[in-house]
């Protein structure tokens, strides 16, 4: 039983992945990915973070399979790398045991597992509300600030998602079910989810 | 409790619907719809659905509360009234009691009851097989035959919303859980989704 999870920033999936794979017993991975990606590759796991979260991407997509040009730019290939070592270290964990996997273009890094596909979302205000009750004591934003905060983090993460899969972030064709977080409560809807996992 | 179930042909959405509504021993209003419709117009059931399935659109939207230009088709002005009959009688039925409502708009037209929205689908594989499995006797139909029609029927469903709604038809915004039926038991997950709507 392998379970992805792929989430709009501040919709609550992580919390989300965490609940379900409570629930139902198995292991849970998400910061713990790039922990071994940095021990692999000798960089720190904040620089793997921004790589994977902030830097832009080349325009063509790498799915396609091209071998890489060589006018590609340094940042370019190292992301390539943290790609590459992100898909083993993906692939090692879901063979180890059933788990949840939040983000990190899993459910198509695994798709030959055939895991269950989730995405989960919800409404831009409820996105705000969530993002300021947990936003660290010294981030000043104001509302309209925390909009682009979250849009921008979210172009970025469909940048990346839809350059590795050649996919479209988001896109329901790619799940087998999408959540929208916004007018329930995450804890209750993990139990009535791992319910309906268990009856598949 | 009202649940508006929007679906593409042939994923299931409408024995989704049933089973959903029995699970939670509320009404199930499909077809009932156009029958009470037809009462109301004085057209029959069959011109009804002809409108609503398959008759072409102007392509501006109606939501955006023009008044009727004097150029408009007659078939315009007759789709247009059958959208406020509908509108009318959907908004009745909400009235009377919980209910699931399968297509027709229902989520925008009773988005002030704040509807748990679903949207269910299924890949294009899934979709055929199922068709082909329920297809009339005298429906011969190839396999590229089906997939027109499928993708056809969808296309006029699609049309039909965004005119009316001004929303996008399928996007995962416009609602609160989306189902991918290509995988899983639809009557195993009815059950699971009405325990997770109860849950609510």
């Amino acid at each position: 039983m392998i379970i992805t999870i792929g989430r709009e920033f501040g919709s609550g999936g992580r919390e989300f992945g965490r609940r379900l794979s409570e629930e139902l017993g198995i292991a849970y991975y998400d910061s713990e990915i790039l922990t071994e990606i940095a021990k692999r590759t000798s960089l720190s796991e904040t620089y793997i973070k921004e790589i994977i979260e902030k830097k832009p991407y080349a325009s063509f997509p790498i799915h396609i399979g091209r071998s890489l040009s060589p006018i590609s730019s340094p940042i370019q290939e190292q992301t390539n790398i943290i790609y590459q070592e992100q898909s083993e270290t993906i692939k090692e964990l879901a063979k180890k045991s059933d788990c949840v996997i939040v983000g990190r273009c899993a459910d198509y890094i695994l798709r030959e597992e055939k895991p269950f596909r989730i995405f989960v979302y919800a409404d831009m205000e409820y996105k705000v509300k969530r993002c300021f009750e947990r936003a660290p004591e010294d981030e000043n934003l104001t509302e309209k600030g925390m909009i682009n905060k979250i849009k921008s983090i979210d172009k970025n993460r469909k940048k990346y998602y839809d350059f590795y899969t050649g996919n479209d972030w988001g896109d329901r064709r790619n799940y087998d079910l999408s959540i929208n977080t916004s007018n329930i409560s995450i804890k209750a809807y993990a139990k009535s989810v791992a319910q309906l996992i268990r009856s598949l």
